[in-house]
């Protein structure tokens, strides 16, 4: 009675395919890891491990890279293991309003390159699609390889706007928009954006919103490498973030997470964009931040210039900045106490600014945050810049990939941030 | 070259088992599940889980439970699923501050009873574990059974204080207390109290922190229940709460989330125990708001007279649960437009003041969530009352058995609060 069998090969050979998959999808996941971290997230023993690795080693599908230079251990280093980075690359790409920035990683986490370009606002969705196109097959060089290990790869995208998941949990699926936000009229487009980029790029895709995206890039390669808690917080001419919880995007109920930029700061301020009345972003955006600069008589026309001068000295804009950051560390603080991250990312223009701004910031942490939590919590600069939209998409392929839907997002072996 | 099997009956008896495994383990996870649910969950063909369901049902592990009324279903009711009620129980206790709370449930998720009992602050934990468990043996009338369908079961324990996790990611562990809370000297007993928990009862222990059980039970059985993005919040002599998201409860870097009485909610405001000012627990908590209405002028010695008192139309009362409501709202807005949950609870002894608190909280969500959110978002009262934290210790036991160790937390098939 075992009509439930579907066995391709025979049982054995299924049952050692399992443990394959798994050994393929974690590396696939977590970039390098030795042995001994693959065996304790594999949750398989040194015996089987060490045998299916051998196998794997032998028909190449993993190479042993670098070894681990490990200043803590003794005896011989520990040799980390990879995918074939020959195997299969994946690709990011963010369609940003303004912008489309593309990368390119393959299959053992090495970036292989990243690249963007502007464009007009409203550019139709072909026009973006046939650049992000030119983009990516620039950095491949023609010899973009997207299936690797033979699975189909698939194309992070980030877009502008909310995105959700389906009732399964596993693939991240746009959500209708709604109209209420700028992004919307972006989010509306997700679907036919993913059903062209899928049949120009002949791989599924992966869409969510491209400011999460980057908190997941930022976790994977950027300040926050290795952490599993993680708020990102991106000040540009829009204000928003993502939170990265136990290793995931975290996405909330229809994907609308991450908004911290509509955390009321002033409840008489000015009227926002999303409708309310005084958010954060009525006062930290880039847009917000210049005009307040040229209201208090200072002359600065864009980021660069505001940071010049504060550079030169310049009272009223280390005020101003101080001012920004005051708020900014007030609204991060009601989310850390909330969320209980490790670490905090500042991206976007305006961290430029900064100790101008981080130091307030800091000050306001240190006065709202429990202080129980506050001294396990850190404030670290972006540093994967406005390649990290692009870089996440390829995050989101590489770590959630179905190879792994049956398998929980599990902590490597790295310490948290301190 | 087979030596990675280490197979007990062969390997196509270890396949089926492990196919049982898995609806035995998502029985226990969500309680009545339909086949077609089942399917869904395990990613099994329908060949090969009707053929497992089957088996289970012949050899009495699972019964088919009572029908579903499927009021939007045509034809024959859709038969649904459950764990045998009598193959065991699961026990939830919470060691509050000044009581002892515990609830027994069994493993179709059917709650058996529940049971409390006050005790004077500080009582040595031996007695408090002697109370646990005579309040036990009384709801299990003498036949526990603590071994539900061919596992360990667990006790799930909740305790007052910050309990985070370990590395694996799977069983929640208590982290040593730091001083700054007011809990954390119960805190630091923890690992002491699993050790004497786990001797007496003969089972596995389950430690987390009571509040946030409270908002994975409000989430299985009470006011949230089958939401998969649930913000928890209890107004009571303390002011915390917990979130569930995507279905677990959110722990966050060694379990500091949910503590949303310590948001900042007015920088010039009263000291507050954990070391801030002006946080929400200084002016929400039972005490600062008998405080306050005595302060301007008002009787009330406990929250029923405070109650009445509203009851009777006093101004006063009500003007201070407005004020009370809209600092709470406020916060609440920010958690929303950080995390995006779909349903609020609101919890505690405070919660019972109903619309004259719960008013002012609506105005201000709708003040400061943004508009898009704000309309998928529902606030409720909490339906479990004292008995929240056990359950949410059961909840945890059933929810995150290890033997779903490898297994994601998959979405139900229920729909989000509206």
């Amino acid at each position: 009675m075992l009509c439930h069998m579907h066995s391709q090969g025979g049982p054995l050979t299924q049952l050692r395919r399992g443990h394959e998959q798994l050994v393929l999808g974690l590396l696939r996941r977590y970039g390098r890891l030795s042995r001994g971290e693959l065996g304790r997230h594999a949750g398989l023993s040194r015996t089987t491990l060490y045998d299916i690795v051998a196998g794997l080693l032998a028909n190449g599908a993993v190479v042993a890279s670098a070894k681990d230079p490990g200043p803590r251990r003794r005896g011989r280093p520990v040799e980390l293991l990879t995918l074939d980075p020959a195997a299969g690359q994946a690709v990011g790409i963010d369609f940003a309003r303004r912008a489309v920035h593309v990368a390119v990683v393959n299959v053992a986490h090495e970036v292989i390159g990243s690249a963007s370009e502007a464009h007009p606002a409203g550019l139709p969705w072909e026009q973006r699609v046939d650049l992000a196109e030119r983009l990516v097959g620039g950095l491949a060089g023609g010899a973009l390889r997207l299936t690797p290990v033979g699975e189909v790869g698939g194309i992070g995208v980030g877009v502008v706007g909310p995105v959700g998941r389906t009732d399964a949990g596993d693939t991240p699926q746009h959500v209708e928009g709604t109209g209420d936000t700028e992004g919307a009229g972006d989010a509306r487009d997700a679907d036919k954006l993913a059903a062209l980029l899928s049949e120009r790029f002949g791989a599924p895709v992966l869409l969510d919103n491209n400011t999460r995206l980057a908190a997941l890039a930022e976790s994977t390669w950027g300040a926050a490498a290795g952490c599993q808690d993680v708020l990102y917080l991106r000040l540009s001419h829009g204000v928003g973030g993502g939170l990265v919880v136990g290793g995931s995007l975290h996405r909330g109920m229809d994907g609308l997470s991450g908004e911290f930029g509509h955390i009321t700061v002033d409840p008489a301020g000015a009227p926002c964009q999303c409708g309310g009345v005084g958010c954060l972003e009525t006062v930290a955006s880039v847009g917000a931040v210049l005009g307040a600069y040229r209201a208090a008589g200072g002359a600065a026309d864009d980021v660069p210039a505001l940071i010049a001068a504060l550079d030169s000295g310049d009272a009223r804009a280390h005020r101003l900045l101080a001012e920004v950051g005051e708020q900014v560390g007030g609204v991060l603080a009601a989310v850390c106490n909330a969320v209980g991250p490790g670490v905090i990312v500042l991206g976007g223009e305006l961290a430029e600014a900064g100790a101008a701004l981080t130091g307030p910031v800091e000050r306001a942490l240190d006065a709202h945050v429990m202080p129980v939590s506050r001294r396990r919590l850190t404030i670290r600069r972006a540093a994967l810049g406005e390649a990290g939209g692009a870089l996440g998409g390829i995050a989101l392929v590489l770590r959630e990939s179905p190879l792994l839907a049956g398998y929980p997002a599990g902590r490597p072996n790295q310490e948290e941030g301190t």
